[in-house]
């Protein structure tokens, strides 16, 4: 019986090419999957395409909400972003996808999975660790890897590797950034990013919104609300996951948000430069933290911060379905219980400025922050705490005397 | 003999009124002692002032580029932040501060130091425990915390306290923020800003630059280069690194820059709610890491950062004087030796914006980044690579397949 | 209507002496509580004890399933330890004990806790903030802090307030160690263990156990097994977690184990030095970390580990209940999920000797560990992996022998 | 002309048979290199047996003070540990000789390096590592990952390749443990500790020391000081490091000190399980943290613990010559600036029991920990610490209560 192998589809070129290779080297039956993280693109015509280029079946899998909430949701929960500025946008995208994929797979009966993730990047390493974790009988196929099979060297190569086996679809020429993209973000590689000398073409490159300096004269203002961590409303309108990211997309690109531009370590040894956009998670995140400074306490901020740096780590590396991601999840879900309450906020040219926060777990006191004395706080219980607090330091000190007043008398 | 106390003196209404109150209770020959920061305060006709306010001497002391290189920098090497957003200015200044009023007690023979900051902030903290490290048998003596003593309860009080003893200064009727002023930063905390649900009043509250809804349209470039982690030249022009401050801080004033509304965690276990301006700070720190990016190993990076945290807590609880804090310091040192380059950005209306960054040392390799196959990288590794990376992963996925067919089985 | 104060009564002398002194200073209707978390005392006479000596109630709370269960086992699972030797003993106790009073305060409709501990240790800080965090409202009152009003200096003024109070009770002369018992460990401080330069006098002072010197010649084994890292049964016998660390003390103690010497840092700013035995304590932590071994992948194992010194901080300080230690307890748990197995080890003198250790979670292959290559790893692997894991040492190195090649040209 | 290349060489058969098979497939000129870390073999006819074998020369270097003062010793002063038993001794002694190996190849204008760790071990990761930081340029030969050149397969094999070769040597019939061994310690693997569930054959598998059980039935008092963390002397008398280790290693041996056996987790992916002897090692680290008990203060043992973790970690990874590891070493020696003093403890039957410490630094005040009111502490003084310590969790449960009772109004 022939093998099945699951394709995860794009539609583009790269993945429609690896249709008639995976038969014409392995003999598969090749079932594409194309799975919808909320990138956008044209679904219309897909399952044609797929057909045509001699895919047996197209699954057209919707992932938004799933992403949304099992994978997005617990890294801003946790605030982890990597290396300072990337919000992990790829990175929690591609264990989601590994898993529908394992689970075609397992519905198919299919005895391997195959992507078109690059030799060089992260994501072949974050799809396979998914893989790995969730069927480790699974084989693995990544054609980019395989340059004794796969000769192919350019897009032309490509394209003529296509018309040679028969189908004849219009692929545009490619002059563009290397991108991935999903509802949580765009990402971009490649042209004048590969030098960080340069300063990136933000006109050429913005996708999901302008520049600071395109966005309007006038800011807006913005309320949300959030339960246990979870964002429930945005300017009073209640919504689901996905929709809050949709909508805070929206103000977010108008006003120029969320466009990082930065040198990375990747997982496998090397520094890259991209810019990424994340317009509604850049909000999403700022917005959370800022109803958590007025809800967590100072140890749980500092231990929380902590976790959230080794998450991001591990969310970069695709250890997603691992014990310690787990681990570190129940940690993080075990803070968010009183993180309810709404924050408000305006957007402007690149900015997001704070304009109040409430809720009914703030641990600000009024009272007590404030310079009165009241029952709480007796100023005179600071002389206590200052002598014990600096104990350690004056001990030290007095030791330190001692000893050289003894070398002095010698 | 009569004893000497050093005043940290200011020349404003509190730190006048004590001169009195010190003679009064406790006898002392009263030692006014003005350390100018930076914080840009008028000192002319200061001495005359102290004196006639009857204190027996007046030091004026500017710690403006000790403050520079041995406070700020250490932390801005490290890229230390307390709770992701404060960027230390107070913290930093106390113990610099601390520092000398200790030296002149040492030369005026002063058997104790005392300070003007209130019983419930941190400032108290920080001036003390500096004292206590450095010389941990002078007596501290704190007024405001002496509320038997120290019976004035407004600023009338002090005022009429002040009149009571001949001292007939203008002193201007306050309804103002509570402020702490550096060359670094501006803090502002109470009136409207004690109600966290309450936006600020930015016209009202700034003091270094504008907000950035009045920030100039056009935006402006901006270079700056750094020697082992030291800025040393802004737009070409090198310079000492308080006037790197100097000229960052009308840069970033003048484009909205480093305008910051935090609810964080004292020391003393309240939460409060200040804005900070940052302006040249913000950019000073932004511009580091732009280089460190290109620098820095991932591994390095990621233990750097958690020392950062580590550090700012230490900083902002007044332990600078501490083996931790120097044991940090030799680490970050250690890490600065190749931040060497040049970075480029643009400021504009609050954002400052990646242009370009060089280092002779950059770590980033255009080739190895780029798609192509070469010398150091063959896409062949990656297979390795990720076998042994995913093989816990796989091992254990194995495991439990294999105790689930034997649980199903039975 | 005279109000209730609830009293951490242990019968003896300076709690009895509290009694008299609480009615009179404060007129207070005293409720007693005696709680039982395993110091093997004699409770007989002890009711007729607390009345005789004013007390209106005695209550004698079992709580050592309480203890052993909900705060021993979170840190044994956590396998946390302060400063590298101390297991927690006291530190552990305290909370147990403070929910305890609150909940009795709360049934008899008391306002205030009075508790005997001395004002230079950690036991306040950790009565105090177990009380504070479950009952804000509720007074506490700490007789050997309230130096104006608590005038008694020595166990003498102490024997004769009771006598002129109308209590007459056997009070032996005490010239003994500092102690503090539970089921989990003992504690001595004080006579020659003040001066860290002497050897303490362990024949006067062992309690659970013996000097390895006077431990059998003879080795003993035994076996444990553990579920979801809770402790099942000893040498075949299923038991409760109690009845575990009962058997392991008599084990221990018999065998010499779990005796440590230690200088350690008090949350109150000094070093203090103690002798703990922890007999089964020991074993039981030695135990679970040696199935973790097995079961545990790296990553985890490295993150809780941190975790766990964390952990061992907090509870050490008293911070029992708090959103922290409740997040972090989540983190535990969730890694404990698999650590069921068997473990076997000797005791010898003083050692635990592993001999042999089983799981059906076992992560260990022994094909795979083995220096056969088979499915799993192919030699060659290692060749990519090496390639990458080794790319950012040999990119810099190359960059550095670049610069200096240029350096030698010019 | 000839490619040399530089074979780090052991004279054992594996090592001896690469050198025919490195001038047979690659026409090498063969330079062997010999490099004692103090592992305790025969150097004698080790020369006239490499010639022999076909090598143009033999280097033998005496490393072992370099491997102690700096290798060793670092991760001493930093108690660098990994998953809390293993003590390193194969992972600090394999930078120090991938550096030799790299000063010998830049001597003799070397091609290469060959050394023969296996495609399974953490080794040839620590032996490349350590070459591409420190000579990028050099290629590396790990024939026993060259499956498809290195076609032998047994022990016999290479005793026949060897013969065929014209090297006629006895080689002894291997049927032992796998071990390397050095100064610092010697480990083992294979044979009956390929099974976890397996107590391992101690009498057969022990080198440097007994077992507890035949340990003489007299314990042995030991002293030792130390300067800034360096040992300077054993029993009264002064000798350099390596002397110290080798003293040490005599009297732990013949305690039954430092015999670990565990389960630990590869780099590579797996775990493994050995038998670690570390006798003198493990009294030394020992040892140190004795003194550091006294000296050092509780936040920087906090942080260092977390440091010496980290330190491990990358130590086991082979990641010596890299800048996160000397920025490790700089925080590390920073806090060893007082670690001076003298340490008495007795050894018996593998316990090392701590008999007094002294240093002029110790912070420990006898006054300040006994249960005295002195000058530095008023137990009043602890009623504001634990007010102000404790304001956090008393603030978040007045809160919680009061949302509890308007809840339960409503």
């Amino acid at each position: 019986m022939q093998e099945k192998v699951i394709l995860a589809y794009s539609g583009g070129l790269d993945t429609t090419a690896i249709i008639p290779w995976l038969q014409e080297n392995f003999g598969y039956d090749v079932v594409c999957c194309c799975i919808d993280c909320g990138q956008g693109n044209e679904l219309d015509g897909l399952e044609e395409r797929a057909k045509l280029s001699g895919a047996s079946k197209l699954y057209i899998e919707d992932l938004v909400d799933d992403f949304c909430d099992n994978y997005i949701m617990p890294c801003v929960k946790a605030n982890a972003v990597y290396e300072n500025k990337y919000l992990l946008g790829t990175s929690m995208a591609r264990p989601a996808i590994a898993k529908r994929l394992v689970e075609i797979a397992r519905k198919e009966g299919a005895t391997a999975i195959c992507h078109g993730a690059t030799g060089k990047g992260n994501d072949q390493i974050r799809f396979e660790l998914g893989i790995k974790a969730l069927a480790p009988d699974l084989k693995i196929i990544a054609p980019w890897r395989m340059t004794d099979v796969w000769t192919m060297q350019s897009r032309e190569d490509e394209i003529e590797y296509c018309k040679q086996h028969g189908i004849h679809l219009p692929f545009s020429a490619d002059n563009s950034y290397s991108r991935d993209r999903n509802l949580w973000h765009i990402s971009h590689e490649g042209l004048e990013l590969e030098d960080p000398a340069q300063e990136p073409n933000y006109d050429h490159l913005l996708v999901l919104g302008v520049r600071p300096e395109k966005a309007p004269d006038e800011g807006e203002y913005v309320t949300m609300t959030f339960e246990k961590g979870i964002p429930t409303s945005v300017n009073g309108e209640a919504m689901k996951v996905s929709d809050v990211i949709r909508k805070l997309n929206e103000l977010g690109g108008r006003h120029g948000i969320g466009i990082v531009d930065i040198v990375e370590n990747r997982v496998v040894g090397m520094k890259s430069r991209g810019v990424y956009e994340t317009p509604g998670g850049t909000i999403l995140m700022e917005a959370h933290q800022q109803l958590e400074e007025l809800v967590l306490d100072r140890a749980t901020m500092e231990v929380k911060r902590d976790m959230a740096g080794k998450l991001a780590q591990i969310v970069y590396e695709g250890k997603w379905f691992t014990p310690l991601r787990e681990a570190i999840g129940a940690f993080i879900d075990s803070t968010q219980e009183y993180v309810t309450g709404e924050v408000k906020f305006k957007l402007y040219k690149g900015n997001i400025i704070k304009a109040g926060t409430t809720s009914p777990y703030s641990l600000y006191s009024e009272s007590l922050a404030s310079f009165t004395t009241g029952d709480l706080y007796d100023h005179h219980d600071a002389d206590g705490f200052i002598t014990l607090f600096g104990l350690p330091l004056k001990v030290r000190a007095m030791k330190m005397a001692e000893l050289e007043a003894a070398e002095t008398e010698k």
